[in-house]
């Protein structure tokens, strides 16, 4: 059902394919020969499409739907409806976006460099990239194998992108050292000069900025957002992690491995995240502080201190979860009238 | 008095031809053939100049201004200096809008296709339209008649843009359906992938985001903003609705007519918003809501559960305003010192 | 240490040179005529560089410190380990601040104007200047002595840039008159029209935004930010003004000398910072206020009502420091468990 004007479908597969393609198993009585087409969600599926169930909520539409084949976990798969292939799995919601990256894959355009992109002399281009038009690629610039760099994207000089990076149409990255499978959304900007300088009330006197960005593989940054270089020590991100829409980084963080921030959060200077941190949208977290690993901060927040590993935070100044909604109800009650 | 550098001005008219102008009636008394050259705020207009009295705070000002002809409200029109010419209304501050529109129109370049444009040989532009330098404009895109893209804007392949649309500088728009007289202010991106995957400590599994960005006709979105397509289901914003700077819209958002975002908010996926809501600045809400129409959100809050239509709430969690004053007077008495 | 690739080290200066460098002492016993190749923080340093002591929470890495000279406060300098130079000051931050730009310098390239730059016929460019790739300039520009402009930067009509002023990659600027010394981050947009309408069930009328954008010399604009111009009345940034990435400044805002605004604070229409006051992140500031000489706002507060000189808030809506951690504390102690 998507848009084919946007979208380019990949061909049919059998149900065993896609349960192969997934790594997942095919539940008892599965047709494995059965032919699917694409991809729809359970109250719109058809006979030619998999659905899947991962939110028990659902598990009513999934009673009801037409999909000819479904991801489900083993517990619920014993309420498909009868003749549907099931694909069964632990986390059907992983085993889904497998399923889905099979009909559409997240290809890249055909190898190309546009006439008018201003690729400086002495940067490199590996085989089979495509840099668009309008992109300023200055000197010394490094692009890996495969990447694809979108029009109006502006790479400073001895910028280091790895291969099969995509940097999104109109972004500027300058002092940057970029791993592979690197994904910039549109407009983001990387490896300004960091927010350093010492207060005078003649005239503030600017800390020169002396250190870099560095991305590790894998890390994906949203539209808009800006992350600012070390001043000395890098500011670093780290392999997996995840960055949803304008997200500001300050120099020197150091965000560690497989973490989830979301819209608009706002990490100060000198901070740590630790590997698979979680942040809600429009978190703000002071400087020169430790989340610890796992650790999972609500929307909103604004954490003051440093969180233990795998605590879940919430408020101003941020707090255990529970003790923030104690603090609501008690108000509640105290003004409630009579 | 706006600097001619940048703002042309019309020609003089007469208070008669304001009123009609602005559907506002004559006040009795004004001459209704007096030559008005511009628009200017009470305390700084002269003989020349039509002035508009909205908010009774200023009736001081009212009173004493040298403004040739002012527009004014039923109530107020009494207190008119003598000899000012008076334009009557219900409504000054939109009666005010039409008068200054009618001196400062909103006028395109003349039509034009810059040399420095990259547009595909597959897009279709339609007459009257003006793309500037730098813009790149993919396969299958549509350009309605008369519509202006400022320079740099990237528009992705098969993009459609209506009529009489304004789409600012530096902007980033993919899988995008917009309707007429849109205006997207400089650096806003629209399309980009939502913030979708299965979180997995070996890495995140993307889930393709399969769904488009329709935005109806006469919507305004601010500079810097960002508009995540959908998923599967389309992210949709209403016919004129109106969105300030730096506003973040995820995945699947469906937003209504009429509606008022201020600045900095963010909408998580999913979320509905019905008709002429209005959220106040920096406000952020959760994700897979449902916001009443009418509601109205203060600023700062953020919302984690549905709000009835025409509420007015404010606070983290978003409470009912008066509700929310309470909870903070009831902690400034009970912390009072002695 | 800084990474050669990007950073371009001037030469070796002497210890004396660099005290008088930055006005500031040789401390006793120190050999003035030692050669300082670097900068480097105190753990890291070697004889061969420079270091600072600012924050006495340092002063055991101070005391082990290998750094061949250091710049410290009075009081510290006899902390210093033997045989060190000490460079001695009342501001040690500024005073490294001074160093580090002695060793880094914050050059421009040499004057250059891109072939493909877009500029008009009738805009004028001063002799010195760096015009780059895909920059698109309208007519009427001034752009001043030295100045430099970053790729896909887009100029409007009639926008006067200062001497030595640096404008930052795809940026957008319309409707603004520049001082000198400006430094404009990358993807910042400012100039565009205010958020000004007449709310109205039929559709918003928008109030044409007559007035500009005044920015005052030596200010600093981070990546991303939005500055809408007037609606009538200008938006001004005072001169030495530093504003931080993704920060919001609504129409009509009179903002300072010297004020201090850090990431994503947003400042709603016509409100007045006077000068040096500091902003926290992510703080929001409702519309017509007037915050009072040298307040600080604590970061993530939402200020409702004027604020006095001096003052320093926190909360939302923002009251006195002390008080907003009595409701916490006070909240604190009435949910604690039994």
């Amino acid at each position: 059902m998507p848009d084919s004007r946007f979208f380019k479908r990949a061909a049919a597969k059998s149900v065993a394919d896609l349960a192969q393609i997934a790594g997942a198993a095919l539940g008892s009585g599965s047709d494995s020969g059965r032919m699917i087409e694409d991809v729809a969600p359970l109250d719109k599926a058809g006979p030619e499409h998999v659905s899947f169930l991962d939110n028990p909520k659902y598990r009513d539409a999934f009673a009801a739907t037409k999909a000819g084949a479904c991801i489900v976990s083993e517990e619920m798969a014993s309420l498909a409806p009868e003749g549907m292939a099931t694909i069964v799995t632990k986390s059907p919601y992983k085993t889904y976006a497998l399923v889905a990256q099979a009909f559409y894959p997240d290809t890249f355009p055909e190898a190309y460099i546009a006439a008018g992109a201003h690729i400086h002399p002495l940067a490199s281009i590996a085989s089979g990239c495509v840099i668009s038009e309008g992109v300023v690629i200055g000197a010394g610039v490094e692009v890996g194998e495969g990447s694809w760099i979108e029009p109006n994207a502006v790479i400073g000089a001895n910028v280091k992108i790895g291969r099969d990076c995509r940097i999104g149409a109109n972004t500027v990255i300058s002092h940057t050292l970029m791993g592979d499978h690197v994904r910039v959304y549109p407009g983001a900007c990387i490896g300004q000069d960091g927010f350093g300088f010492a207060i005078d009330p003649r005239g503030h006197v600017k800390v020169p900025q002396l250190g870099r960005v560095i991305i590790e593989d894998s890390v994906e940054i949203g539209a808009g957002c800006t992350i600012d270089r070390g001043s000395g020590p890098d500011t670093v991100i780290g392999q997996g992690t995840w960055m949803d829409n304008l997200v500001q980084i300050g120099h020197n963080v150091k965000i560690g491995r497989g973490c989830v921030i979301v819209s608009q959060c706002g990490i100060s200077g000198s901070t740590v995240l630790e590997d698979f941190v979680v942040l809600g949208g429009q978190t703000g977290i002071a400087g020169h502080l430790r989340i610890g690993k796992g650790a999972r901060i609500a929307a909103k927040s604004g954490v003051l201190r440093d969180v233990a590993p795998g605590e879940e935070q919430m408020g101003y100044p941020s707090m255990p979860i529970k003790q923030f909604f104690r603090h609501i109800a008690y108000l509640n009650r105290a003004t409630k009238k009579g």
